[in-house]
């Protein structure tokens, strides 16, 4: 089928585009009204993740509102540790919760790898009938959690503040801790294949956590397995490269690893300048940021001003993925999102206009 | 009156010492038995923060069971904007909060600095009692939070997972941000030379939440204010220096502009390597962490090898304070702060030797 949009490939092969592509975060969700009825229509948040007509139709409903180059698969974070049998729900208010936390070693070598295509058809069936939809109308991204990040909910049983749980693992018990995150970078890997064979033509990896962690235990405990994981992805698929991309949130001091692990872009949230980025890291791979999601509830002129600062740091030429350094709140103004879009629409081709031969 | 160990102060002013200083952020805390005891006795919170006599109790309480370097007064972050009327609690189980939140120009506008020796007249009365209790023992460090970090939780109202309110006021309205950021840069300053007039030997500011900036934001809203406190700062009192550390969470990126503050030391969390952070501006400031908190949940050897680690990051010679990245958690055994300290005090020695001369 023909992809009639295909500036995001393009960008993310660091290749001639005519204007930056753009797509966000945590795009499909409850900032939007239409996103709240279907939900609302669906039942819990699960629910929803597990009804393919209905993860189709919020996959679609920020394209009809806005110029995106992307849709992004509609699922959860942690849809891997529910198939392995932690039992994941939700309580009104607060995070993602685990009934059954893991932070023993017998309770990790008990964990067994889910095949993605039985065990997340829900997720396959999504990704197929989200490509149906769309038509070769823009690229569909798939995404997995990192086995770092997914590991930290699996041990801490919850969302954390100080990572008490998980890292007492990795300083007390490193072997199993290296046990469980072998074990989640081959689910990962099959998670990630089965959605690139289902449709998926980007996949991205989000390492919320890997932040959290120290230089040496990063590189040990996070990097390393999203190595691992980009080792064993499928690159070719329909007679296209599919690109990965990888966003370690607050891991802007980590770039050069980042750039070596196999990836084709990385993702930065905005304490990382771009232009710094760029010239640490830009040479071999496409860079994807990084506006702080909080600039959406500005003014429309203040959007626009670091809308332009943003394009401005990253500057002329291929390779740069607008995007928010981090999802979208549920607190933004649609219409703020329509500015923003606004800016960059106007703004971007100037930063990609090529320069004439004598 | 002669101060008997002056380790951290020679640390500070880079000049050579036997073995590597250190203290603790969060040193007289929840983790310790005594330090509840005392809390009990004390009512809440901010009642043990207003007597100076318990407050005094508790500053001492780690010293007694650790060969600490320093002591660090035992106050709250925000204890300004209480003292400006914002009306400060606590709920058990949560965060500090305010009755009064600012987030108007009006409100910005009606703020005034408090007069720092008769409105915190009990944060001076217990530097004054602490003074006298360590009896030149180790120095004692005053502290307060950065304008940025105030201001985080005088405009959100209480602690924030998004500084969705104060990123709002940031890009919204920068002018009236810069309003109130001024009017706590002159607090912090008067505080902070009470401080020192009462006694207090070393300053830190912690700018908790400066990490959650933009590179340019970062700059203009938390650095430049920090900068305007240390220019205002008496820096020489009892005939020593007064050296003066910033702390900025999530700094690791900016530490090159840190270092350009007029600041003596920075304080540096975990996710940043002292090997780089000295190799970047250890020419031209003491650097002071960087242990994971965490570390302290493992076993002895475990963090017997992590303090190896750490102190070998920094390497040989003079200029490193070791101190953990973040405050000691609630949850810590304080057996394992002793196999901490044991670690250290056998381990940083052969980091100081000089080498003799020919």
């Amino acid at each position: 089928m023909e992809l009639k949009n295909d500036r995001l490939l393009r960008a993310l092969a660091r290749q001639p585009v005519d204007r930056t592509p753009v797509w966000m975060m945590r795009q499909a969700g409850r900032y939007l009204p239409e996103y709240r009825a279907t939900r609302a229509e669906a039942g819990n948040f699960m629910d929803l993740c597990r009804n393919h007509d209905l993860a189709c139709e919020v996959t679609l409903q920020p394209l009809e509102r806005y110029p995106l180059d992307g849709a992004i698969l509609f699922s959860d974070i942690l849809t891997i540790p529910d198939a392995m049998g932690l039992g994941l729900y939700f309580e009104t208010g607060e995070g993602p919760k685990f009934r059954h936390p893991v932070r023993t070693p017998e309770a990790v070598a008990a964990l067994s790898v889910p095949d993605a295509e039985r065990d997340l058809d829900y997720v396959m069936r999504a990704v197929t009938t989200i490509r149906r939809e769309l038509n070769g109308r823009v690229p569909l991204i798939g995404f997995s959690g990192s086995p770092w990040t997914l590991a930290t909910y699996m041990v801490e049983g919850a969302s954390s503040k100080d990572f008490r749980h998980v890292k007492t693992m990795l300083y007390d018990m490193p072997d199993t801790m290296h046990t469980l995150l072998d074990t989640l970078a081959h689910a990962v890997t099959d998670y990630l294949n089965a959605q690139i064979r289902a449709g998926a033509q980007v996949v991205q990896i989000f390492d919320t956590w890997g932040g959290v962690l120290s230089t040496p235990a990063y590189l040990e405990f996070s990097l390393r397995y999203m190595e691992q994981i980009v080792a064993g992805l499928i690159r070719e698929h329909e007679g296209r490269r599919v690109p990965v991309i990888l966003f370690t949130k607050n891991g802007g001091q980590w770039l050069e690893d980042l750039a070596a692990s196999g990836a084709d872009a990385l993702g930065l949230d905005w304490s990382t300048e771009l232009s710094d980025a760029r010239h640490r890291v830009g040479h071999r791979v496409a860079l994807q940021g990084n506006l702080d999601p909080n600039v959406l509830f500005a003014r429309p002129e203040a959007i626009r001003a670091e809308v332009a600062r943003v394009l401005d740091s990253y500057g002329q030429g291929p390779g740069h993925i607008f995007n928010l350094g981090h999802g979208i709140s549920q607190f933004t103004d649609p219409d703020r999102v329509t500015a923003f879009m606004e800016a960059l629409h106007e703004l971007s081709p100037a930063y990609h206009q090529r320069i004439p031969h004598d």
